[in-house]
Protein backbone atom coordinates (compact mmCIF):
# COMPACT_ATOMS: atom_id res chain seq x y z
CA UNK A 1 0.00 0.00 0.00
CA UNK A 2 1.46 3.74 -0.87
CA UNK A 3 -0.02 6.66 0.58
CA UNK A 4 0.93 10.34 -0.22
CA UNK A 5 0.10 12.86 2.06
CA UNK A 6 0.67 17.04 1.58
CA UNK A 7 1.20 18.76 4.54
CA UNK A 8 1.95 22.44 5.89
CA UNK A 9 2.16 25.58 3.30
CA UNK A 10 3.85 26.87 0.55
CA UNK A 11 6.57 29.32 0.10
CA UNK A 12 6.32 32.06 -2.65
CA UNK A 13 8.62 34.86 -2.91
CA UNK A 14 9.16 38.54 -2.90
CA UNK A 15 12.81 38.89 -3.05
CA UNK A 16 15.63 37.12 -1.77
CA UNK A 17 14.72 37.39 1.86
CA UNK A 18 10.65 37.83 2.20
CA UNK A 19 8.09 35.48 1.24
CA UNK A 20 4.10 34.93 1.17
CA UNK A 21 3.44 32.67 3.34
CA UNK A 22 0.23 31.03 5.19
CA UNK A 23 -0.85 30.20 8.63
CA UNK A 24 -0.51 25.97 8.06
CA UNK A 25 1.81 24.00 10.73
CA UNK A 26 1.50 20.79 9.08
CA UNK A 27 0.08 19.38 12.46
CA UNK A 28 -2.60 17.59 11.18
CA UNK A 29 -1.07 15.73 7.96
CA UNK A 30 1.51 14.60 10.54
CA UNK A 31 -1.14 13.29 12.60
CA UNK A 32 -2.73 11.47 9.64
CA UNK A 33 0.77 9.94 8.77
CA UNK A 34 1.64 9.07 11.96
CA UNK A 35 -2.58 6.99 12.03
CA UNK A 36 -1.62 5.51 8.78
CA UNK A 37 2.02 4.27 10.09
CA UNK A 38 0.34 2.80 12.96
CA UNK A 39 -1.81 -0.06 10.11
CA UNK A 40 1.13 -2.67 11.17
CA UNK A 41 -0.87 -5.33 8.66
CA UNK A 42 -0.93 -3.67 5.24
CA UNK A 43 2.50 -1.81 6.09
CA UNK A 44 2.06 0.98 4.05
CA UNK A 45 4.67 2.90 2.75
CA UNK A 46 4.01 6.66 3.42
CA UNK A 47 5.44 9.61 1.39
CA UNK A 48 5.07 13.09 3.09
CA UNK A 49 5.71 16.47 0.80
CA UNK A 50 5.89 19.25 3.31
CA UNK A 51 6.57 23.12 3.30
CA UNK A 52 9.87 23.82 4.57
CA UNK A 53 8.53 24.25 8.70
CA UNK A 54 5.91 22.12 8.37
CA UNK A 55 5.74 19.49 11.57
CA UNK A 56 7.04 16.25 10.42
CA UNK A 57 5.38 13.09 11.44
CA UNK A 58 7.06 10.88 14.39
CA UNK A 59 6.80 7.82 13.13
CA UNK A 60 9.80 6.30 11.80
CA UNK A 61 10.27 5.01 7.88
CA UNK A 62 8.12 7.75 6.50
CA UNK A 63 9.70 9.17 3.40
CA UNK A 64 10.19 12.83 3.42
CA UNK A 65 10.12 15.47 0.87
CA UNK A 66 10.53 18.95 1.46
CA UNK A 67 9.37 21.90 -1.00
CA UNK A 68 8.76 25.61 -0.90
CA UNK A 69 6.88 27.28 -3.65
CA UNK A 70 3.19 25.66 -6.02
CA UNK A 71 6.22 25.27 -8.75
CA UNK A 72 8.29 22.83 -6.31
CA UNK A 73 5.04 21.33 -5.59
CA UNK A 74 4.13 20.65 -8.70
CA UNK A 75 7.33 18.87 -10.03
CA UNK A 76 7.91 17.15 -6.48
CA UNK A 77 4.75 15.82 -7.47
CA UNK A 78 4.77 14.43 -10.95
CA UNK A 79 7.70 13.03 -10.00
CA UNK A 80 6.26 10.91 -7.37
CA UNK A 81 3.44 9.92 -9.29
CA UNK A 82 5.84 8.88 -12.52
CA UNK A 83 7.47 6.43 -9.83
CA UNK A 84 4.55 5.38 -8.30
CA UNK A 85 0.75 4.36 -8.04
CA UNK A 86 -0.65 5.57 -4.70
CA UNK A 87 -3.44 4.02 -3.24
CA UNK A 88 -4.30 7.40 -1.62
CA UNK A 89 -3.42 10.68 -1.64
CA UNK A 90 -4.33 13.12 1.29
CA UNK A 91 -3.60 16.39 -0.20
CA UNK A 92 -4.05 18.51 3.09
CA UNK A 93 -1.11 20.92 2.13
CA UNK A 94 -2.25 24.63 1.99
CA UNK A 95 -1.34 25.51 -1.48
CA UNK A 96 -0.86 29.48 -2.23
CA UNK A 97 -3.32 30.32 -4.47
CA UNK A 98 -1.38 33.18 -5.82
CA UNK A 99 2.36 33.49 -6.63
CA UNK A 100 4.09 36.91 -7.14
CA UNK A 101 3.86 38.17 -10.84
CA UNK A 102 6.03 41.66 -10.03
CA UNK A 103 6.92 43.89 -7.68
CA UNK A 104 6.62 47.29 -8.00
CA UNK A 105 8.57 50.39 -6.33
CA UNK A 106 7.26 53.96 -6.39
CA UNK A 107 9.52 55.17 -8.84
CA UNK A 108 7.76 52.56 -11.40
CA UNK A 109 10.72 49.94 -11.79
CA UNK A 110 10.88 46.82 -10.53
CA UNK A 111 11.09 43.47 -11.23
CA UNK A 112 9.32 40.23 -12.27
CA UNK A 113 9.20 37.05 -10.19
CA UNK A 114 11.18 34.92 -12.91
CA UNK A 115 13.83 37.41 -12.05
CA UNK A 116 14.89 36.17 -9.08
CA UNK A 117 17.42 33.89 -9.29
CA UNK A 118 20.01 32.74 -7.32
CA UNK A 119 22.53 34.67 -9.83
CA UNK A 120 20.51 38.21 -9.13
CA UNK A 121 20.09 37.97 -5.40
CA UNK A 122 21.85 41.38 -5.15
CA UNK A 123 19.44 42.76 -7.44
CA UNK A 124 16.32 41.47 -5.64
CA UNK A 125 16.58 42.96 -2.09
CA UNK A 126 13.72 45.22 -2.12
CA UNK A 127 15.46 48.52 -0.46
CA UNK A 128 14.33 48.92 3.44
CA UNK A 129 13.62 52.45 2.39
CA UNK A 130 10.77 53.10 0.17
CA UNK A 131 7.77 54.68 1.30
CA UNK A 132 5.48 52.35 -0.73
CA UNK A 133 5.63 48.66 -2.56
CA UNK A 134 3.88 47.00 -4.78
CA UNK A 135 2.98 43.71 -5.46
CA UNK A 136 0.91 42.09 -8.25
CA UNK A 137 0.21 38.68 -7.52
CA UNK A 138 -1.47 36.20 -10.09
CA UNK A 139 -3.04 33.17 -9.59
CA UNK A 140 -1.75 29.83 -9.11
CA UNK A 141 -2.84 26.06 -10.97
CA UNK A 142 -4.88 23.99 -8.90
CA UNK A 143 -2.81 21.37 -8.18
CA UNK A 144 -5.40 19.54 -6.66
CA UNK A 145 -7.39 19.32 -10.16
CA UNK A 146 -4.58 17.08 -11.55
CA UNK A 147 -4.42 14.12 -9.04
CA UNK A 148 -7.57 12.40 -9.93
CA UNK A 149 -6.28 13.02 -14.11
CA UNK A 150 -2.94 11.29 -13.81
CA UNK A 151 -3.87 8.47 -10.63
CA UNK A 152 -7.26 7.91 -11.68
CA UNK A 153 -7.81 4.96 -9.30
CA UNK A 154 -6.38 6.59 -6.42
CA UNK A 155 -8.34 7.76 -3.06
CA UNK A 156 -8.07 11.07 -2.75
CA UNK A 157 -8.88 13.46 0.35
CA UNK A 158 -9.16 17.26 -0.26
CA UNK A 159 -9.09 19.93 2.29
CA UNK A 160 -11.19 22.80 2.47
CA UNK A 161 -10.52 25.41 4.89
CA UNK A 162 -13.16 28.84 5.10
CA UNK A 163 -13.21 30.98 7.61
CA UNK A 164 -16.46 32.38 9.69
CA UNK A 165 -19.32 30.90 7.52
CA UNK A 166 -22.17 28.75 8.58
CA UNK A 167 -22.34 24.89 8.85
CA UNK A 168 -24.50 24.85 5.27
CA UNK A 169 -22.14 27.12 3.56
CA UNK A 170 -18.79 25.25 4.90
CA UNK A 171 -20.47 21.95 3.77
CA UNK A 172 -21.52 23.47 0.38
CA UNK A 173 -18.18 24.60 -0.15
CA UNK A 174 -16.47 21.37 0.77
CA UNK A 175 -18.96 20.00 -1.77
CA UNK A 176 -18.40 21.54 -4.60
CA UNK A 177 -14.75 21.26 -4.10
CA UNK A 178 -14.89 17.28 -3.86
CA UNK A 179 -16.98 17.50 -7.14
CA UNK A 180 -15.04 20.05 -8.85
CA UNK A 181 -11.51 17.61 -7.95
CA UNK A 182 -13.49 14.19 -8.65
CA UNK A 183 -12.36 13.61 -4.81
CA UNK A 184 -13.13 10.61 -2.71
CA UNK A 185 -13.47 12.56 0.51
CA UNK A 186 -13.33 16.25 1.68
CA UNK A 187 -12.82 17.76 5.13
CA UNK A 188 -14.21 21.30 4.86
CA UNK A 189 -12.97 23.29 8.71
CA UNK A 190 -13.67 26.75 9.24
CA UNK A 191 -10.63 28.99 10.96
CA UNK A 192 -12.49 29.90 13.59
CA UNK A 193 -12.94 26.44 15.03
CA UNK A 194 -9.42 25.77 15.29
CA UNK A 195 -7.60 26.17 18.25
CA UNK A 196 -4.63 24.09 19.06
CA UNK A 197 -6.03 20.62 18.98
CA UNK A 198 -9.72 21.53 19.13
CA UNK A 199 -10.19 21.36 15.60
CA UNK A 200 -13.82 20.65 14.44
CA UNK A 201 -13.99 19.36 10.80
CA UNK A 202 -16.65 17.94 8.49
CA UNK A 203 -15.39 15.01 6.49
CA UNK A 204 -17.88 14.77 3.46
CA UNK A 205 -18.55 12.30 0.99
CA UNK A 206 -19.72 11.88 -2.70
CA UNK A 207 -23.22 11.08 -1.56
CA UNK A 208 -23.13 14.61 0.55
CA UNK A 209 -23.19 12.63 3.56
CA UNK A 210 -20.43 13.77 6.20
CA UNK A 211 -19.22 13.04 9.38
CA UNK A 212 -17.85 15.35 11.96
CA UNK A 213 -15.32 15.57 14.32
CA UNK A 214 -14.29 17.93 16.98
CA UNK A 215 -10.28 17.19 17.42
CA UNK A 216 -7.24 17.33 15.05
CA UNK A 217 -6.32 13.54 16.41
CA UNK A 218 -10.51 13.01 15.66
CA UNK A 219 -9.89 14.13 12.19
CA UNK A 220 -6.59 12.09 11.32
CA UNK A 221 -8.39 8.70 12.73
CA UNK A 222 -11.11 9.38 10.78
CA UNK A 223 -9.74 10.26 7.73
CA UNK A 224 -7.58 7.08 7.64
CA UNK A 225 -10.28 4.90 8.76
CA UNK A 226 -12.65 6.03 5.26
CA UNK A 227 -9.84 5.89 3.16
CA UNK A 228 -8.80 2.22 4.37
CA UNK A 229 -12.23 1.21 3.89
CA UNK A 230 -12.54 2.87 0.32
CA UNK A 231 -9.39 1.23 -0.65
CA UNK A 232 -10.65 -2.19 0.63
CA UNK A 233 -13.95 -1.81 -1.86
CA UNK B 1 22.36 42.59 34.58
CA UNK B 2 19.25 42.45 32.34
CA UNK B 3 19.26 41.46 28.94
CA UNK B 4 17.29 42.12 25.91
CA UNK B 5 17.18 40.46 22.97
CA UNK B 6 15.02 40.21 19.47
CA UNK B 7 15.23 37.04 17.14
CA UNK B 8 13.30 35.62 14.39
CA UNK B 9 10.84 36.74 11.73
CA UNK B 10 7.69 39.28 11.78
CA UNK B 11 4.51 38.61 9.79
CA UNK B 12 2.47 41.10 8.05
CA UNK B 13 -1.09 39.77 7.67
CA UNK B 14 -2.78 39.71 3.94
CA UNK B 15 -6.01 38.19 5.29
CA UNK B 16 -7.00 35.76 7.93
CA UNK B 17 -4.41 33.43 6.57
CA UNK B 18 -2.30 34.22 4.22
CA UNK B 19 1.02 36.67 5.65
CA UNK B 20 4.46 38.29 4.79
CA UNK B 21 7.43 36.98 6.08
CA UNK B 22 10.64 36.54 5.67
CA UNK B 23 13.62 34.08 6.21
CA UNK B 24 14.59 34.33 9.22
CA UNK B 25 14.88 31.45 11.88
CA UNK B 26 15.56 33.38 15.24
CA UNK B 27 18.70 30.06 14.96
CA UNK B 28 21.54 33.17 16.01
CA UNK B 29 19.60 35.31 18.66
CA UNK B 30 18.88 31.40 20.23
CA UNK B 31 22.38 30.91 20.35
CA UNK B 32 23.42 34.33 21.67
CA UNK B 33 20.35 34.20 24.33
CA UNK B 34 22.46 30.91 25.38
CA UNK B 35 25.38 31.97 25.17
CA UNK B 36 24.93 34.85 28.22
CA UNK B 37 23.07 32.49 30.24
CA UNK B 38 26.57 30.59 30.52
CA UNK B 39 27.55 34.08 32.20
CA UNK B 40 26.86 32.46 36.11
CA UNK B 41 28.93 35.22 38.23
CA UNK B 42 26.24 38.07 36.80
CA UNK B 43 23.11 35.90 36.73
CA UNK B 44 21.53 38.21 33.89
CA UNK B 45 18.10 37.82 33.54
CA UNK B 46 17.31 37.41 29.91
CA UNK B 47 14.16 38.39 27.96
CA UNK B 48 13.69 36.62 24.71
CA UNK B 49 11.25 38.28 21.80
CA UNK B 50 10.62 36.30 18.87
CA UNK B 51 8.52 35.89 15.97
CA UNK B 52 6.05 33.07 16.90
CA UNK B 53 7.72 30.24 15.07
CA UNK B 54 11.08 31.08 15.86
CA UNK B 55 13.57 28.71 17.65
CA UNK B 56 14.11 29.20 21.43
CA UNK B 57 16.56 29.38 23.49
CA UNK B 58 17.96 26.11 25.15
CA UNK B 59 18.67 27.82 28.40
CA UNK B 60 16.20 27.42 31.00
CA UNK B 61 15.09 30.61 33.13
CA UNK B 62 15.01 32.56 29.85
CA UNK B 63 11.24 34.91 29.22
CA UNK B 64 9.79 34.15 26.13
CA UNK B 65 7.94 36.76 24.50
CA UNK B 66 6.05 35.76 21.20
CA UNK B 67 5.06 38.60 19.09
CA UNK B 68 3.77 38.30 15.28
CA UNK B 69 4.06 41.61 13.79
CA UNK B 70 5.82 45.21 13.29
CA UNK B 71 2.69 46.49 15.70
CA UNK B 72 3.06 43.85 18.51
CA UNK B 73 7.10 44.02 18.82
CA UNK B 74 6.54 47.96 19.22
CA UNK B 75 3.70 47.48 21.97
CA UNK B 76 5.74 44.70 23.75
CA UNK B 77 9.43 46.05 23.58
CA UNK B 78 7.47 49.65 25.02
CA UNK B 79 5.88 47.65 27.71
CA UNK B 80 9.23 46.34 28.27
CA UNK B 81 10.87 49.29 28.12
CA UNK B 82 8.77 50.70 31.06
CA UNK B 83 9.51 48.06 33.43
CA UNK B 84 13.23 47.50 33.06
CA UNK B 85 16.32 49.11 32.57
CA UNK B 86 18.31 46.71 30.09
CA UNK B 87 21.99 46.71 30.58
CA UNK B 88 21.72 45.25 26.74
CA UNK B 89 19.56 44.96 23.39
CA UNK B 90 20.39 42.69 21.09
CA UNK B 91 18.61 43.30 18.31
CA UNK B 92 18.83 40.62 16.00
CA UNK B 93 14.90 40.04 14.73
CA UNK B 94 14.29 40.37 10.99
CA UNK B 95 11.49 43.18 11.25
CA UNK B 96 9.57 44.06 8.55
CA UNK B 97 10.52 46.78 6.60
CA UNK B 98 6.22 46.80 4.49
CA UNK B 99 3.35 46.02 6.15
CA UNK B 100 0.19 45.08 3.99
CA UNK B 101 -1.76 48.69 3.40
CA UNK B 102 -4.77 47.48 1.50
CA UNK B 103 -5.30 44.72 -1.14
CA UNK B 104 -7.03 45.06 -4.28
CA UNK B 105 -8.76 42.87 -6.40
CA UNK B 106 -9.65 42.93 -10.17
CA UNK B 107 -12.59 44.54 -9.67
CA UNK B 108 -11.13 47.45 -8.07
CA UNK B 109 -12.89 46.67 -4.26
CA UNK B 110 -10.74 45.55 -1.82
CA UNK B 111 -9.99 46.62 1.95
CA UNK B 112 -7.53 48.36 4.70
CA UNK B 113 -5.49 45.92 6.13
CA UNK B 114 -6.71 47.63 9.83
CA UNK B 115 -10.21 46.14 8.17
CA UNK B 116 -8.58 42.66 9.41
CA UNK B 117 -9.69 41.98 12.85
CA UNK B 118 -11.01 39.25 14.66
CA UNK B 119 -14.48 40.03 13.95
CA UNK B 120 -14.55 40.16 10.31
CA UNK B 121 -12.47 37.15 9.20
CA UNK B 122 -15.22 36.10 6.67
CA UNK B 123 -14.98 39.04 4.55
CA UNK B 124 -11.45 38.90 4.75
CA UNK B 125 -9.99 35.85 3.17
CA UNK B 126 -9.85 36.28 -0.11
CA UNK B 127 -11.31 34.04 -2.37
CA UNK B 128 -9.04 31.63 -4.41
CA UNK B 129 -10.64 32.46 -7.47
CA UNK B 130 -9.22 35.78 -8.90
CA UNK B 131 -7.09 36.06 -11.72
CA UNK B 132 -4.71 38.58 -10.06
CA UNK B 133 -4.41 40.45 -6.86
CA UNK B 134 -2.65 43.64 -5.97
CA UNK B 135 -1.08 44.02 -2.32
CA UNK B 136 -0.18 47.55 -1.81
CA UNK B 137 2.79 47.78 1.46
CA UNK B 138 3.73 50.63 2.92
CA UNK B 139 6.87 51.12 5.07
CA UNK B 140 6.72 50.44 8.89
CA UNK B 141 8.50 52.58 11.35
CA UNK B 142 12.12 51.59 12.53
CA UNK B 143 11.98 50.17 16.03
CA UNK B 144 15.76 50.19 16.35
CA UNK B 145 15.86 53.87 16.18
CA UNK B 146 13.54 54.46 19.63
CA UNK B 147 16.02 51.57 21.61
CA UNK B 148 18.58 54.11 22.66
CA UNK B 149 15.93 57.29 22.82
CA UNK B 150 14.42 55.01 25.51
CA UNK B 151 16.74 53.97 27.17
CA UNK B 152 20.44 55.57 26.33
CA UNK B 153 22.92 53.75 28.24
CA UNK B 154 21.74 50.74 27.09
CA UNK B 155 24.41 48.80 24.56
CA UNK B 156 22.86 48.13 21.38
CA UNK B 157 23.83 45.92 18.68
CA UNK B 158 21.98 46.58 15.82
CA UNK B 159 22.02 43.54 12.77
CA UNK B 160 22.48 44.60 8.85
CA UNK B 161 21.20 41.35 6.11
CA UNK B 162 22.49 42.10 2.32
CA UNK B 163 22.90 39.89 -0.24
CA UNK B 164 25.58 39.36 -2.62
CA UNK B 165 27.35 42.78 -2.09
CA UNK B 166 31.44 42.97 -1.62
CA UNK B 167 32.95 43.29 1.61
CA UNK B 168 33.33 47.35 1.32
CA UNK B 169 29.77 47.71 0.31
CA UNK B 170 29.06 45.07 3.58
CA UNK B 171 30.63 47.14 5.95
CA UNK B 172 29.87 50.32 4.94
CA UNK B 173 26.09 49.47 5.20
CA UNK B 174 26.58 47.85 9.15
CA UNK B 175 28.38 51.41 9.79
CA UNK B 176 26.14 53.16 8.69
CA UNK B 177 23.31 51.80 10.46
CA UNK B 178 25.22 52.09 13.37
CA UNK B 179 25.39 55.59 13.13
CA UNK B 180 22.22 56.17 12.28
CA UNK B 181 20.74 54.20 15.20
CA UNK B 182 23.54 55.16 17.99
CA UNK B 183 24.19 51.31 18.16
CA UNK B 184 26.99 50.15 20.18
CA UNK B 185 27.88 47.23 17.48
CA UNK B 186 26.44 46.00 14.34
CA UNK B 187 26.62 42.84 12.72
CA UNK B 188 26.80 43.16 9.10
CA UNK B 189 25.96 39.55 7.38
CA UNK B 190 25.22 38.48 3.58
CA UNK B 191 23.12 36.21 2.62
CA UNK B 192 24.85 34.33 0.05
CA UNK B 193 27.69 34.02 3.21
CA UNK B 194 24.92 32.22 5.30
CA UNK B 195 24.31 28.26 4.68
CA UNK B 196 23.07 25.90 8.16
CA UNK B 197 26.27 26.75 11.02
CA UNK B 198 28.37 28.59 8.58
CA UNK B 199 27.64 31.96 8.91
CA UNK B 200 29.83 34.39 8.06
CA UNK B 201 29.44 37.90 9.76
CA UNK B 202 31.18 41.36 10.47
CA UNK B 203 30.84 42.52 14.18
CA UNK B 204 31.80 46.30 13.65
CA UNK B 205 32.63 48.96 16.43
CA UNK B 206 31.99 52.78 16.54
CA UNK B 207 35.89 53.09 15.12
CA UNK B 208 35.15 51.28 12.39
CA UNK B 209 36.95 48.55 13.40
CA UNK B 210 35.33 44.94 13.22
CA UNK B 211 36.23 41.73 13.97
CA UNK B 212 35.10 38.60 11.38
CA UNK B 213 32.99 35.48 12.37
CA UNK B 214 32.49 32.13 10.22
CA UNK B 215 30.13 30.40 12.41
CA UNK B 216 26.70 31.28 14.23
CA UNK B 217 28.14 29.98 17.33
CA UNK B 218 31.69 32.09 16.73
CA UNK B 219 29.27 35.41 16.32
CA UNK B 220 27.06 34.79 19.10
CA UNK B 221 30.42 34.16 21.61
CA UNK B 222 31.90 37.24 19.92
CA UNK B 223 28.69 39.85 20.63
CA UNK B 224 28.40 38.07 24.00
CA UNK B 225 32.09 38.89 25.13
CA UNK B 226 31.92 42.26 23.39
CA UNK B 227 29.15 43.33 25.46
CA UNK B 228 29.91 42.05 28.02
CA UNK B 229 32.69 44.25 28.47
CA UNK B 230 30.89 47.33 27.17
CA UNK B 231 28.49 46.38 30.11
CA UNK B 232 31.79 46.12 32.54
CA UNK B 233 33.38 49.88 30.82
Amino acid sequence: MKILITSGGTFEKIDSVRKITNMASGRLGALIADEFAKCGESSPQIFYVCGESAIKPTASGVDIIEISSVKDLLYELTVLFEKHKFDAVIHAMAVSDYTVQKVIQPDGTGYESSEITSENLRENKISSELDELIIVMKKTPKIIRMIKTVQPDTVLVGFKLLSGVTDDELRLAGYNLLVKNNCDFVLANDLTQIEGANHRGLLIAPDSNYTSFSTKQEIACGIVSSVLKSIQN
